[in-house]
């Protein structure tokens, strides 16, 4: 079983995910300056949101490409990754409309941080059907951001409930520290 | 006429089909667990039926490696089975919406069924264009599992009036079912 | 210019319309049989819609691939298609929820009219890029189902000011000509 | 690593953005005309915001076949680009609900001159990929059209609030020169 569709369905269902949060910015009645700041929140929320899933589906990329036969575990840890990110449009309206309360801003670090546990059983679920010479195991064996990562999500949820910001500069963060060094790296590696 | 397109096509309209359920979960205005819990119906039966998308995608999958041509039967009967699985996030949010009434979670089973049944006769479109010497037909030969979940959703229709936990924990039975011995088979055949 | 991109192109909205048009079907509040019986024009027109959409998908995926060049002139004869056809949710919904009254039967035929001759404008484009020697011009030179149809919607859409269940027996008798015999001449081609 | 999939996601996202914006087409209650002429204007920025998605979809395809190899650079320069026709469907559908009242128009012209900057950017990064002899830095030498859309956008912005319809008309117009003149450079090139 080649990894086409696997990745044809990925990029779909990454797609719709990417779009669909953007529904949740509603078309205000009014036409007025003041009909569109209540919505500042939400496209704050939306745009890091967008930056997640665009990591995802670049790290999801890069990933697919170390493998040439899927099974039916890479196919499953797959689909529960896709699940988590697919209740990422729901914690990101949440965290918006409620303008970065306490619950819906934690909800938001636990979906991050179920999506990265998931990322991370579908490396583990490739580096095993790799054998002892992976491609993939000597390409993650120092990855800090990936460690660093869900270590961040788990603070900034207990922290929601002390200093929301807090927790709010965590995820920017993250999505930052994702973001800058790939470029530095693949700099460097040309 | 090869399946390239045929495949794309059914792949989007999975993909949609498993996103747009999670716009079942609508954000709620306030920001407290208060406001959450009356959506954990709604998130559980998305949660059931994202894993039996899940599996129609992954049979479908394997059922159209042994395609090699495409004609207009198994082209209409690859659409009645997308049919009856776009009415799946319908019958999702109303069992969900309305915490596992009895009719709601009935029709989730009449869904289940005559996808079930679409899933059947495209299988037998594919042979039948194959031949005699099917390779369809080996595999399927011994087809259990495709003969006891129809019959198990057909219990669960009148179960639902009767005592609705009953019906519920059928349709979890059979996406246990098709989740779990399929690792198992391929293990053993590797 | 290859015609892969277009192809995936209009499978992915061709996926989307077919699958949007089924949140039309708004899950009610209660959970009983009464709930669901004002649902049944909806879905009824559901039904029609899917089938159109499959019909143009299955005539499309035809169409191109007689094309081996795409042109300007051949994408967006191909967008201006999937504009009309991006309307008949719209028209669908409309016509389901007014349960089929006169104005909103009569707007759904002029989306299908509009969307036929969109079709026959792509099938000039790719003939008049093919040359004198087009295979397509072949192919269609006997299309009286092509011809058919739009004279079929012209006169649906002024009978559904008269009476409007013969707008929509034409609708599905359109639907079920080009359903039936392409079947059969598939097997005579055989 | 191959453009395949970063056309493929991007024809998805451009695919589902042109097929929600029609989602912003609110089924009426009742099934008169008198229903259905508040849409129009809706109907027409609908329109207007195809046409665009249209085009960059096409110019976009052109662009991406240049492109042998992508980079870091190349990805995220391409989600920047989504990002702001992402928010295409909120401008188009305000523009349309208010009636094309002035700061929602002009948010609209806003949304395309982001656009617009954002497809410059990406242009930008292929080229500096590339190195000295670029493919695409010859073919965009003369590019009138993409330096003269932003400089309309940008005017059409705060003329929005003198005489709203100026803005619109510089909209139409500038979707008007993208489709018109293609088609006559490509049977030059012929």
């Amino acid at each position: 079983m080649r990894t086409t569709r696997l990745e044809a369905f990925s990029d779909a269902v990454l797609a719709i995910i990417i779009t669909i949060m953007v529904l949740e910015l509603h078309v205000p009645e009014g036409g007025e300056w003041a009909d569109l700041t209540p919505l500042l929140p939400v496209l704050l929320s939306y745009i890091l949101s967008f930056v997640y899933i665009g990591i995802y589906w670049n790290n999801h990329h890069h990933l697919l490409q170390t493998v040439e036969r899927t099974s039916g575990g890479i196919l499953w840890a797959n689909l529960h990754l896709l699940f988590w990110l697919s209740l990422l449009p729901f914690a990101t309206g949440w965290m918006g409309e409620t303008h970065f309360v306490a619950l819906p801003t934690a909800l938001y670090g636990f979906v991050l941080l179920m999506a990265a546990i998931a990322y991370y059983l579908l490396e583990r679920q490739i580096i095993s059907s790799q054998g002892a010479d992976s491609i993939l195991a000597q390409a993650v064996g120092r990855d800090l951001k990936g460690r660093a990562s869900p270590v961040a999500y788990a603070l900034a949820i207990p922290l929601a409930f002390v200093w929301v910001w807090a927790s709010v500069a965590l995820y920017v963060a993250v999505a930052a520290m994702w973001l800058v060094p790939d470029r530095r790296i693949e700099r460097v590696l040309r």
